[in-house]
Order: C-alpha cells, then structure tokens, then sequence
C-alpha cells in the first residue's frame, strides 16, 4: 500500500480534529520524530520541539489547561507541494490558570513525509 | 529607514486586498523579481510565474475573468519565521467565461525579503 498523499493525512485530522479528538490525530498521524514550531517559545516551553513525546506532552499540556467552548478546524488547504498542507484553526477558550477566555485563529502548516506528519507549524492572527 | 517586517507587509497586503484594491498590493508590495506558485498550472498559465510582469498580468487577468460578489481577507498570520507571513482569502466569484459562479477558500503563504513580497504560493480548501 502506498502512503497515503498530505491531503488524505490532512482531511484525517481535520475530521479528528472537528471531532474533539485531537490527540488521536497525534497518535495516529504523526511520525516519531515530529518536529513542532510554535511562534513563540519560553524557558519552560521553547519554540522548536521534537519527538512524539515532546509533541504529545505539549497536546496533553494543552487540553489539561484550556477549556474549550468552542473550536472548529478547516481544511485542509492544498497547494503546489504536495508534501504540505495547512489547516486553519479558530478557538474560544479559557486559558484555566488565569481564567482568561480568548477567541483566536491560527493556520497551521503540515509537512508529510511517507504518510506521516512529520513538521506542524502554527501562524497566529496577527492582523 | 529599516524595511519593513513581515507583519507589517502583510497587515497592508490585507487591508489593500479588503479595500479592492489587489493590484494596488502588487505594485506597492511586490518585489520585481516576484515569483508566484499556484496549485496547479496550465499550458497557458503555469503553476510558476516569474517576475512582476508576469505576476501582475496575472492579477489583470483573474479581474477582468472574475465577477466578484463577495471577497473577505482575513490575516496575516505570523509565526516563528519572520520572513514569512499568511493570508486566509475567501472569496464568491463568477468565473466570466463559463458564468460559474463558486464560493472558495484559500490559504495564501508569503515569503518577504529586505521589506518586499518575493514569492506567494496559494492553497486552496481541498476538504
């Protein structure tokens, strides 16, 4: 069989996404050795960070300190490459440790290699 | 005078594009040796277009074949890269010389080089 194209992976994790199953997306469509690039990084959560279980640690990091009151995921959005695509993402969430909500959109851009994800990395709305 | 971010390039980019006012973009914004990749191409207009000539003609092109009913540009999106930024178009369009009128949605990535756009690269909702 072969490995399935960017835009199969990325209708996957759409769908997972929408689905509020997004650590299953992690678990089931990223390669071992993800590479995931946030926009900004701190001491405790630097900006680049590699392996599944970085990557998976950050996801459940997440889940564990946001209430989300809504989420949706659109895409995926496919062009030349076809090692890459991107997916937008709009949230409104509480961040639990300060109790501030926020509503914000980011587009998230995918690179795939032998059917995997194998690099995330997030634009946030800066408009 | 230090050139311009990627953030500021593409919050004008934005506000141009939802003032209808593209080409505009394109003269100010685009740098002379622009270099423009769209998802697919065509004998008579390739996926890979070279220089500010061609990416303008382009432009001149898809509005003079174009109604438009509706076009909404949302962005930038700005990330750890800060010579990268993305745009988030929708867009209701009749296609003039079928009379197809159709709803689409595409992600826009842009590369900015020394205060100028050197290359776009556009993918589109595949879902």
């Amino acid at each position: 069989m072969s490995a399935e194209s960017a835009q199969e992976i990325g209708k996957k994790l759409v769908a997972l996404s929408n689905a509020e199953k997004g650590l299953e997306a992690v678990d089931t469509l990223y390669d071992e050795k993800i590479v995931s690039i946030e926009a900004q990084g701190s001491d405790a959560m630097p900006a680049r960070m590699e392996g599944i279980a970085a990557v998976r640690g950050k996801s459940v990091w997440w889940y564990d300190n946001h209430e989300v009151h809504a989420a949706k995921a659109t895409g995926p959005f496919c062009g030349h490459r076809d090692d890459q695509f991107a997916v937008l993402f709009e949230l409104d969430v509480t961040f639990k440790p300060s109790g501030q909500r926020s509503q914000m959109s980011e587009v998230a851009l995918y690179t795939v290699r032998d059917g995997k994800v194998v690099q995330e990395e997030f634009l946030y709305f800066a408009g």
